[in-house]
């Protein structure tokens, strides 16, 4: 593992790391925001997933967490969205490929070579994580579309490795929406049962544990109607009787402007279960 | 006047717009956030230039301003850093020609056909602004960088049209580093005595109104001795009596991140002039 960013941020540091992981088979990058209270203690860590196209950087440079993230005494861990890398299969698509691994296990070839964003995000990362920083353990997890159908999708999976989880703007249905079809079609094959295990929507019919679930949603994304519809997943939650806070935002689009504006309520809601 | 992006934020707006710039001959972009205090009432406006490679993006993008803006119901508008357009001249280096405007009237040719970036920022978009915005007709201004070296420059020769000025990581004596001696030899010629209107420590020694000055450097920025040199314009304003905040910050770099942390506290400096 080896340091290749490192900036003072809000009295705090936030930092960018490479290290090969054994799960993708390649080097791979994260982010870690350590705030001023870091020197010495150990903090609960706030994992944030990343949507189509995105690295490790857009959410460090663009969300302003930061300062929240001070403010609460919470570490941030912002992962890259696929395995990189020369010999890492690629697709010409925006949303199939690198940048868009889509947080699952890939079974099909020739993406299942290296495509295990799941397993990388629910074990590899956490450990090397709480290895080598002051995390005392308690976790959260959100995300931004695809990041937030992540976000979801692990949480619900594995309630006692997660305090809260909380999305903006996620593709919340993802076999039943165009860009879902897409990536699990060529990752998981054709059999739309294997799908389910990726999809918030019909995980949260079946899981008992029940987290503290908050979803933010901007009313004039671009993508609402064609790719996230929210409330398939109230809808099924109101049927499980499943916690959910969904904040529709009048104007808001699927931009970061949008994440900045209401990334403090997140943090502050992951803040209260994670210091609980 | 085109507006080309309209995005919610912080419960305003965060928009961009394009226009037929006469003073620079070419068409220019500029941000503007308008706060939600902006319906129905005049507000003052924050002026900001941006650093070297930056265009009306960087900012808006990185720095966090909206939240503060919002709060203390000042708009914040954002020009582009030079001309721009397939028939201006530019240079393969990164600090001359495009995206590196450095806020001066070119009399070089060929620069002096386009660059006349100080009579754009002091004239053509404040006219704009207030002829298109609900703007009061108070002004602030702030930059970073090369945006800074603007900003000073600007407010000090302009102490009239001004409330107060702060800027991040400037360039205070550009006469005297190798950044300003390559432009300004450019875009102004040979004769140094031409480039001490374009350089805050020789006109703070002459200017005879003293607006606020907020100054905020990172002890760890890259280019702090080669480029920056604060302690230039320290040493002028304690020689002429002029009021000067220098925040010195330790581990801070020259990065967006350092932005981020302190534009809280100038947006609050900028609001206090702006609205006494």
């Amino acid at each position: 593992m080896e340091r290749i960013e490192h900036r003072a941020c809000f009295a705090g540091w936030q930092d960018v790391y490479r290290h090969e992981s054994k799960t993708l088979g390649c080097t791979m990058r994260f982010a870690v925001f350590l705030p001023p209270r870091a020197q010495g203690k150990k903090l609960p860590v706030l994992y944030w997933l990343s949507g189509l196209t995105s690295t490790e950087q857009n959410f460090i440079n663009k969300a302003g967490a930061q300062r929240y993230a001070a403010q609460h005494g919470v570490i941030v861990v912002a992962p890259d969205t696929s395995p990189r890398g020369d010999d890492v299969t690629d697709d010409p698509g925006y949303d199939l490929g690198k940048g868009a691994g889509f947080y699952v296990n890939a079974t099909q070839q020739p993406w299942a070579a290296h495509y295990q964003m799941y397993d990388y995000i629910v074990s590899e990362l956490p450990a090397l994580i709480e290895a080598n920083f002051p995390a005392s353990g308690a976790r959260s997890i959100s995300g931004h579309s695809m990041g937030g159908h992540g976000a979801l999708v692990v949480a619900l999976r594995n309630p006692d490795r997660y305090r809260s989880v909380s999305a903006f703007s996620p593709i919340v249905a993802p076999s039943l929406v165009p860009w879902g079809e897409k990536v699990f079609g060529a990752y998981l094959g054709p059999d739309r049962e294997t799908w389910q295990q990726y999809d918030a929507t019909a995980l949260v019919r079946s899981t008992t544990e029940k987290l503290p679930l908050l979803i933010e949603q901007g009313e004039a994304d671009e993508f609402l109607e064609t790719q996230l519809r929210p409330h398939l997943l109230r809808d099924a939650c109101e049927a499980a009787g499943h916690p959910l806070t969904l904040n529709l935002r009048p104007g808001y689009d699927h931009s970061y402007y949008f994440i900045a504006s209401f990334i403090g309520g997140h943090l502050a809601f992951h803040a209260a279960a994670l210091n609980s």
